[in-house]
């Protein structure tokens, strides 16, 4: 079965090149920002000022060819894209927990980004701790992993 | 713009109608239910045994009518869609985290569900409380609401 996505926004940050764009989110929190969430869909951000954390929804527009299993940023071994964060999947959708800032109109200003300059934004919900934290939950193969730079030529 | 998603599975649950789903997985941690990936995207799950939680990515495929600002199930005052989980959304995608208890080749067991039968899947990624918890988020306007019974006949 197939499902038709609109665009709702657009999300523009400092990264131009994947490059420069970190890992996750939480490995650059003074990445800032902006959400632009198009007029017509304004009405749906009521009372979204009220939470400090949100979760925005997006396309990975610039993503290469699509592997089922690949070697991530994190380390050389292959994962399945589903047991990875790669952008290059089947359906190539982003998820980023990103702090809110600030709410003007139709504009959300945030930190803690990680995502491309002008990305089609598709949904944002709530970062909820009493939902979305899972204490006891671990990192799987991600655990013994250290943040570094990004390998180069790495898709 | 529009982008065309495709789906890639089926989440199976104990939830045949709206009223018996929990309203988070958080909730009702022993609905067990069974996630089946169509078998040409196997090679995407390995190394997903490593997880004990992951996020399921899929299509509200019964939501009803869309407001940008709505009730929830959780209190009566008004909230925009982006700032609510609600199932009716300009695209109507749900996340949910969920205990990964068994794989057997394209077959995922699963615990906390909190998902109609037979939802079409779109995407898994693994959930990772490296990246995915903020202990400093605080919950907005969810914060004083105490779980209840679903308001009936509200959608």
């Amino acid at each position: 079965m197939k499902f038709e996505i609109t665009q709702i926004g657009t999300i523009y940050s400092p990264y131009i090149t994947k490059e420069e764009c970190p890992i996750q989110g939480v490995t650059k929190p003074d990445g800032k920002g902006k959400i632009e969430i198009f007029p017509e869909y304004e009405e749906a951000l009521e009372t979204i000022e009220t939470f400090s954390h949100i979760m925005l929804f997006y396309i990975f527009d610039r993503a290469g060819e699509i592997k089922l299993s690949r070697s991530t940023f994190l380390d050389d071994s292959p994962h399945g894209v589903f047991a990875s964060r790669h952008p290059c999947r089947p359906n190539g959708i982003g998820i980023s927990i990103v702090r809110l800032e600030r709410k003007n109109k139709n504009i959300l200003e945030v930190s803690e980004i990680d995502i491309l300059d002008n990305t089609p934004l598709i949904d944002i919900k709530p970062y909820i701790p009493k939902f979305d934290i899972r204490d006891n939950a671990n990192n799987g193969w991600v655990e013994p992993i250290k943040f570094h730079k990004k390998p180069e030529n790495r898709e």
